[in-house]
Order: C-alpha cells, then structure tokens, then sequence
C-alpha cells in the first residue's frame, strides 16, 4: 500500500501519516520524490484499512499496490536513483564502468591491474577476495589478506572497491573495506545475507540469480530496500538457458524491462555472460543499447595468467576499445534525446 | 573435407578436382572467394581417402572439418555473403529493414500499409499470406487472395516482398510472389520444406527455431545451401526460456556467434522477441549493437486494429524512430571501423 | 463452445443442433460420450450467440470453453479415447508397447528386429523410413524401399507398424504402409503437415516438440482431431532444458498433466529422452508410474551397429526387462485400483 | 588424486600414505571400502607428482579423477551410504518417508500435525522454523519460537525432525534440536553456509538448486564431505524450464544419474516439484520409479489452512495412499531383485 502525499504536505503531516501506520502494526516507509512524497506501507500481509489512512491531513490518495515489490518500484518513485560512490556516480544517465580481475592475486599482481584501470580513467576497481566457487577444491581467494590488499590499492590510486561478500560472518570485514558490496548470482536469494548487508551503509551490487525471473530479483531487491538500504545497484549477467556458445545468455530484455519497472540503476556484466573474450566487446555494446546504466568488466594486465576466469577476461587495450565503444554509444543517446527534447517542445 | 586450391590453380584444375571428388561417389562445391577457391566435399558419411585429392595439380591443402557444417562456415567462405533482392543488399556491412504487418489483412489495408512502409524509405515489406497459428480456430491467413495481394502492393509501391511458405504444397505459389521465402521458427527442422525451398531461385529468410542451438540452426541453413541455395538470410527471433518478461528471450549472443562462425547475413527479428511494443526499440538496438545486418519489424497503419500480433506491432512514428536510432549506430560503427582502420596503417 | 444434449436427446434432435451451428457458419462436432452428447462447436473467432442454441430441444446446456482445445479436453469427453490398430488397443487402462530400431537399415536387418520384437509378444514395430536428420549429410533413412521392407515385414510377423511421415509429398505413401502414422517432435507445429495426416484414416502417434507446453502440445492435437482424425496418441519424448545427464529431460509432470486435461492415451518415448542406454529401464519406468499408457522403445538385435541412436538402443534382453517391469507395475495399478473400488464400496 | 591401497594393506600402511599426502600439502581422506580402502586426496589444484605416491608400501595405484567431484563418487566408494537417523535409514534399499507441514504454525497445529504423521509410521518430520520466502514481506517462520515447538513436538512423539538452516547464524540454534538440517534449493551454493554445516554432526539433506547442474549439485555435496560430514542425503525437488503445468519440472533423468555416480542416497520432494496436490501421487510414483531412496512430502492436516504452500500440501489421507503406493513399489523392486539374484545364479 502507498500513501501519496499533496504537493505541499508539511513536514508534520508526513510524520502524522507514518505514526498512523505504525499504530497499524506496520512499517511506513517516506520516499522523498522531486514533486511529492509517497509513504510506503509494508508488513502486511493482506490488505489494510485505507480509510483510517485517507482521511489523514495532507494525504491525497491511497493505492494498492498489486505488483509484489513496492520500494523497488518505479510506480512508487518515479525519478531514477542514482548511486553516489566517493563522488562518483552510478545511474541517472552517465555511463559508468567498473573493471578488474576475477580474484585479488596478490599485492604486487593487483597494483598492476589497477594502475592499467586507473589509466583508462575507470574510477571503480572489481576484485574478489572472496569467491564462490564451484569446486570445494578450487582457489577461495585470498580472503582476509585479499581485503588488506584492496585497501592498499584503493589508498594509492584512489579506485573505489567493487568485492563480493559471500558470507554473513565476514559481512563487516569486507565493508569496511569496499566501498561497494557485492552479493553474487548464487546468494541472490540467501536472504540471510540480504538482510545483513541491508543494514551496511555501504551501496550494494546485486547481480541476477542464473535462473531469477524479473521479479524474483526485484523482490531480493526489495529485501534490501525494506531492510534499510536504498543504494542498490542491479546487475544483468546471463541466465542459465539451452544455448551454448556463450557461459551464460545475456538477457537485454531484462535490462529493458527492469529500466520500465524500477528507479534503481541496472549494470551489465557481459563477461560472466559471454564466457569468452571475444563476445565481450559485443554483449557490452548490446547491454548499453538495451539500456543499461554502466558495465563491469573483468580485465587484467595478462588475462592468460589470470587465476581465474582467464577466458572470459580482457587485456588493457581490448578494455580501452570496449569502453570507447560504450561510450560512443553514450553520446548518441544524450544526443537522441536531446533531439527528442526539441523536436517535442 | 575442404579442398583448398592454390591462388593461382586454374579453372581446369578445380574442375579435375570436382570431378575426382564425383568419382569417389561424393559431391563437390566449389566456393570462388576474393583470393582463393576452396572445393567442399559432402555426402560422406566418415573420413575421405584424402590422398587421392591431396596430390591434384592446383591443391594446396586438404583439410577435415571437424564442425558439421561445412558450406555455412566462414572457415570455408570467408568473405561475409552478401544477399541482393533487386538491388538492395542484405548483409556486407550495411544496415537493412524490412517492415510490414503480421498478416495480409485486405488490399486496402495493405496499402495503406506499404504506403507507410515506403514513405519511410524501407524497401521491404513483410506480409503472411499463411499463417502458421497455435489453434486451428485463429485466423490462417488469406492464402491464395493473400498472395494476390502481396502481388498488387508489389506493384504499386516497388516493394519487395518478404513471406511466409508453410506448405510444401504451396512452395511454388508463395514463391512465384516473395521475393525473399520466409521459413519460421516452428519450420526451422520441417526438413522436407527446406529441401523444397532450397531448390527456388528466390533468397530465403530462415528463422531460428524457439529451441535451437546456433548449431542445429546453422545446419539448417546448410540443408538450404547444400540443396543448391547460397542467398540464406538467418533471423534470430528470441528462444524459449524461463524469463517471463518478454515473449522470448532475444538471444543477442547468438547473433554475435553466427557472425562469428558464419559468412551468412544475420536479421534480428526484435517484435516477436519482445512481444510487447515498449520493448522494440531497445531489443531493436541491441540486435544491431551485437552485430545484426539487419532488422525485422512488425509495422502496423493502426496496431490496436491489427488482426494478429497487435501488442508487439508499433506504428508508423514509432518504425521511424526505432530506424533512426539503428542507422545512428549504423554510421557510429562504420567511424569506427574507419578509425580503426586509420590507427592500424 | 459446448453445448451438452440431455442423456435423453433423440438423434434428430443431435442432427437439428448440428444443423443450427452450421447455419450459424461454424462447424458441429458431435461426441458420442457413454451417458449423453455433446456438440463442439469449432469455427467460431469470438463468441457465439448462446442463446439460439440454448432453446433448442434436447439441449441441457450451452458452455463456453475457455480452454483453447476443445475436441481434445477431458471436459468435452469424459471417458478416455481408446485407439484400436487391428485388435490391439492404446489407451483405455492396459499398458502396450512398441519397439524396434531408430531407421529401416536392410530387409535382413529388419527381419531379424522384427523377430525379436515379435517374440517378445510386442505387437508394434517403430522403424523409420523416412528420417529427420539434424544434417544433409547423415543417412536420411532408405524412403521408399523402407516402405517397401516395412510391407514386408509386416506380412511376415503381423506386426503393426509405427512409422514417421516427415513430408506432405509422402503421406500418401507412408499411410499405404503404416498402421499408425508418426509426427515427430520437429514437425509437432508443422501444421501443414497436421492438417494433411488429419485427413488420413490411420491412426496417429503425435510427438510433444521439444519445447513445446503442454497447452501447444494439446493444440497440435487438436488440429488433428478437428481435421477430422480422432484417433491421436501423445508421446511425451523428453523436453529440452539445461539438465545435461540425458539428451533431453523427460517430463513426467507433463504425462500426469496431459492425462487430466486430455482424453487422448498418452504413450512415452524413453530412449529419446535418456539418449544412453543405461537410463531407458528407469525412465520407461517413471513414466508409467506416472501414468502413460505405453511406451515406445528403440530396440535392435545389435545396438552397437544400429545405423542411427545405437546409444539409446537397448538390445531384446534389455528389453524384455524393461517390459517386465513395466507390467509388473501395471499389474499393481490394476491391485489398486480393485482395491480402491471394493473399499469404496 | 585416489590412492588405491591393496586388499591385504596394513592401517600402518594406509597411514603412511596419509602422512605422505600432508607432507605434500594436501589433505588425505581415507575411505574404506568393503573390499580395500582408497584415500582421496584433495587441496590440490593441479597435478599431484604421483610417483612419490605410488612407490609406497602398501599402494596398489595411483589414479587421477577426471570427474571434479571425489568423495561423493561412487568411483571412491562403490557402496551406498546409508544414513541413519535415531534408528531409521535413509539409502541402502529401503524406502523411507518425511511428511509435515512447509511451516511451523503454532504448538497445538504443529501437535495435530505430528500425530497423523506419527499415525501413519513416518518416523521423519518436516516443518520450518526459518522460511525462505521470495518476498521480504511474506511469513519468515516462528524462528527461535517454532524451535522451540519442533523441540516439544519430537519430545512427544519420537519424531525425527528434519528442518531447514537459512542462515550461518544460526546454525547451532538449528542443529541443537534438528536430526537432520536441510539445506534449500536457493542456498545448494551458498558455500560459506555449506562449509559450517558440514562442521555439524548432524546428518544433513541438500536440495538441488533449481537450475543446478547434476555435477554443480554433486560438487555441493562435495563442499559437505570434504568439510567433514559424510552423512549426506540428496534431495531432487524439481528444476525451472519453460514447462507451465507444475511449479518445477521434476528431473527423474536426475534421480537416476546421481545413483549411477554416487552413493549418496537421494530422495525426492514431490510437492514442490509439483506445486498443486492433484500432481503430487504421480510424481511420487514416478521418483520411486526411477529409483529414489524416499520422498518428503507437505501434508498437514488441513491443507487449506496451511500458512504455505497449501496449494501442494496434501491431508493425511491423501498421504496414506501416496505411502502406499511408494511401498507396493517398494516390495515390486524387491522382488525384481530377488527374482534377477536366483536367476543369475
């Protein structure tokens, strides 16, 4: 349920509505919107009395809301978030890029990489510390020591940290570290971890489960949101299809459809979905095509030595490519609009 | 097998190796490139007695091709096919649209139709005379008035004329019409139809099944090519996933990969992908970030009265600006390459 | 649209509904059911005005179908259809079999297949004549004088058999020698080829698509028996997902389902499903647990030399084994039942 | 890496062998086995310099594993792991049985519920505490409180109880009063909480991920053995494809490969594959069929009323006929063996 407060409802009436509610049994939620605010209602389960809320002061309508998710919702908060990292900003228009190896590999291999990032002018620095990985047999990071690594990068060249947090128990290790959580397509639905990074300061990164529908990833969105964190950054990697040429298929409809339905900002990752360097370049140019807010790219100085996801990772100059490319497409958008804008005046 | 000739063999030459290739029981297919000539041998079950072919004058090397298809390959034809309907080219580099309505409704529709298809310098324009439906109840097309038609709209606006053939039956009516013979997705392994269609003179529009591999597609289109028919246009139409948000799943990595594997011209069919009009246009820029030679596109004078695939069909204001945003990354491309070009000299 | 005669209604009041439907421009279709008649009404795009129907004599009462399948349903057709090839009947309670090779190899090959399948008391022999093959350049099966070898077979052991029909050109031929026709999974929406068998007097076995939903599945059927075919068996053969231990994932839901919705025996096909060998017993086996009433299995005096599909191939050892099973949980079904009816006494 | 220790080797052999394998930096995992003992040997990530191994006294060879799992593969141990339970088995032949409610509901519920299931002879019962649920606004479960009654329950009815751990957490909470912790289908690659609930001595059931791959299911098991809990049992509850009748698609192909390639026991959820009572018999049969240890099965004793999954959950009656069903199969499989033994002697 959404309570839509007047244009010039007062800063009282707002409280008055959210006290109401909670006297309800529930949780109001205010969203400061550009022209008015709206109070989201959650913790109920079936429908609530609107009459009690209608007839509040300021209040101009109640709606329900038939749609699962609520705060995630575009109905609900019409303008775009746009997530703001040390100056630098996720959403709302601008293309933003995040690169880097798969795993943290060791102090002197990590400084390489992200000198070769910070030269291209990519303000975000992915590397796992900690990684999922299939195999209990396989290389888990560097964990602890691969934190301390990334905090020295980032002093030196001044990159904000993308790193994954997989488990609960290191939820405060790693975000005291990165300066964006990552919660991985395998823990898209440990909703454990959710509502433990929910309560971290820290902006998230919510990449897609392999086999999540559109709303399923909506509602761990909401999970975060609800839980008291409205920073969340979405991230389109593939799915898990019959088709095989690429690791996973890069589903650019989802990116579409996810720009229609919520404010939050959605980035690719066409590296996980291509599987192979040289579908890259191509997915990257399509996600951007299909909407998406930025990419995040896995790169390294030498991607045949890479510990991990060597295939699928991208050398310097191929990045430098990929990026002019996005960007390319970047200025044809703002142009068509800015076209779009005069022709409609 | 592959029967690589050396640059300057002669005409003799490659035709003593066809002929030794017929005198083991086997079929040759000489294929002129820009430098070379290689002869394809089909029709053998296992290996080939390579010997015999290895020591011809005029044979640089023999090799076995381990993918199943053979003619469909850029490995043997490495220059991309360009297919040329009466003087508009399909694949080679630029970009080509073809627009038109899910099914020929009347002649008066139709015109309107093609009219609008025209005035927006789109030289093809598709039409179902037959319609291959899910309920033997919904509406099959007008057949026979149908192709009639498509016949009188040709005429008058000097379209070319993009169908559907379901039928081996009617093969050679829709063919006496089409300039390009469409074969849909639910025909894509209907192998009888595409030996019959692989013996018309016409250019052939293969759609990809809503399950196939970009393999079993790709062999498909070697049916066609075998069977005596180069000018294939493949469409990749969206695949049948889990993902719930959009009629199919557009699988922008195939496009990628067949021009990777293939010289044949790929369209991206982004309407029946969608399935719903809001999404054309992004899954339309996609497609051709990703490599498509062209697009596919349900257009409609008045989508809302359309007597079939309604939802997904945009109008004419809409048509245009999903063209004009293609041909902006169109050109984007063509600088680009240039760019590329200039900084490798 | 359905309208339901009373249990009394005479012929003639049968034949004046038919006659009112027809004069209404759409197509009567009278089901005999054991207690009364119903008359679907097919032709229709939207809705039917009820009422002149509804008045007639005779008629309890006029429903509107909001399933797309109506010959097909359950609800049009309470007491499961039975077809009947020369004595030996599918669908109706007992379990039946058909076994044999994936293609026709040889007249001596086919016999000595034919005498084991026979032996074994199977009354339907499975042999392709004509195959669908994912490349021109496989063995697509030896046409004619498979038929021919088929004819003769047949004569030899009175075996019933089960053939596929892949072309509209053949279907004469094929139906001249076939006791029951088969579509296969890649022709499930060739409705060309739907509506051409549907004229034929012979039985049908209809292959699910391999990504077709039931509700397609059922459609396709319903093209034949609107066509004018009632005798159609389904075959679930495995559908195509990302499970990866079987050429294709049998699905079971899918028999249970089929089987509520659809009068319509439903046989499973679990040699196509398992692709090995080694998983046809288990297969076979879950799918009469879940229903089916039959299987069709691909068995050859020597699988290791089979012409095609020799992985999925069981030799008649193997195959007398699965059968066992098979009845011996048939048996148990039939226990059960009795069981159930003497207790609900 | 696997060690193969001859019949005859000594424990003082076997040990050397492990102390060999630690010098080397990896970690040795002894199997005994019926015949010989094996001793696996993980933590290396590439080859192992297998001479040093083979040359011990003792050793009869030295043999790399191309499969990536290890210790669930019946390679290693040819034997089925039977886990038992308070005095119950699950594996090893016999058919088992876990039945309850998806949700704790509130003591008196919980109490009506655990006595029909006791009235039946199932000895395992299923309710969560901690519920993963798709929306942050759903029922998350009594948590600490249904604990409690899960406790109360099995004090008074000799229940084992089998509830699910969501959270590393709260692990201990959850392992102090379950016999056995169930891992869901969302967190199968949830590896920080794989890896502290293998640190549990409780027996421990993993569901497969609803788009796992039978080896990423394996390779979870494999993350609980390698952790140290050998008491392992599998649990097959259906997998997302585009199929539409039931809520998953039950993989009995699945079931089936997992006993070919390990010797963990599997059992099979019905219910969720299903997602609607009407189905869940057949899938039963159908799991049983293709050779699954057990079932778990949703029942309560008013499934209309359930706080969850109602739609699936099945009353006791209905439960009793679904067991029995499962057992005639039972004793049918039984006696197939019973018969294939004297036969083949």
């Amino acid at each position: 349920m959404l309570v839509v407060m007047n244009v010039d409802a007062t800063t009282e009436q707002i409280d008055a509505v959210c006290a109401a509610i909670r006297g309800l049994g529930f949780t109001p939620h205010p969203m400061p919107g550009a022209q008015r605010t709206a109070v989201c209602v959650t913790g109920n389960q079936g429908p609530v009395h609107r009459d009690v809320l209608a007839g509040l002061p300021g209040v101009r309508e109640v709606i329900s809301v038939s749609k699962p998710y609520k705060l995630v919702s575009r109905e609900t908060h019409a303008e775009p978030t746009v997530v703001r990292v040390g100056g630098h900003a996720i959403g709302g228009g601008a293309l933003q890029f995040i690169a880097g190896p798969c795993s943290v590999e060791s102090e002197d291999r990590m400084m390489r990489v992200a000198e070769g990032v910070a030269a291209l002018g990519v303000p975000f620095l992915r590397a796992g510390a900690y990684k999922p990985r299939t195999s209990p047999y396989a290389f888990q990071g560097l964990e602890q020591e691969g934190l301390r690594i990334l905090d020295a990068v980032r002093r030196r060249f001044g990159l904000r940290i993308v790193t994954e947090v997989l488990s609960e128990e290191t939820v405060e290790a790693v975000a005291s570290v990165a300066d964006v959580l990552q919660i991985g397509a395998r823990n898209m639905q440990n909703f454990a971890l959710l509502k433990k990074i929910a309560r971290c300061a820290n902006p998230i990164l919510l990449k897609r489960g392999a086999s999540a529908t559109v709303e399923e990833w909506l509602m761990a969105a909401e999970y975060l949101l609800s839980g008291g964190n409205r920073q969340v950054i979405l991230c389109e990697r593939g799915i898990r299809t019959f088709s095989d040429q690429t690791r996973n298929t890069l589903d650019v409809s989802a990116i579409a459809a996810v720009k229609a339905l919520s404010h939050l900002p959605v980035v690719a990752d066409p590296s996980h979905a291509a599987g192979k360097r040289e579908f890259v370049a191509p997915l990257a140019r399509a996600a951007v095509a299909a909407g998406a807010d930025g990419l995040i790219i896995e790169a390294h100085f030498d991607p045949n030595s890479a510990w991990s996801d060597g295939a699928q990772t991208v050398d310097f100059d191929h990045l430098a490519a990929v990026i002019a490319q996005a960007r390319a497409y970047e200025r044809l958008h703002v142009e068509g609009n800015a076209a779009n804008a005069s022709s409609s005046r």
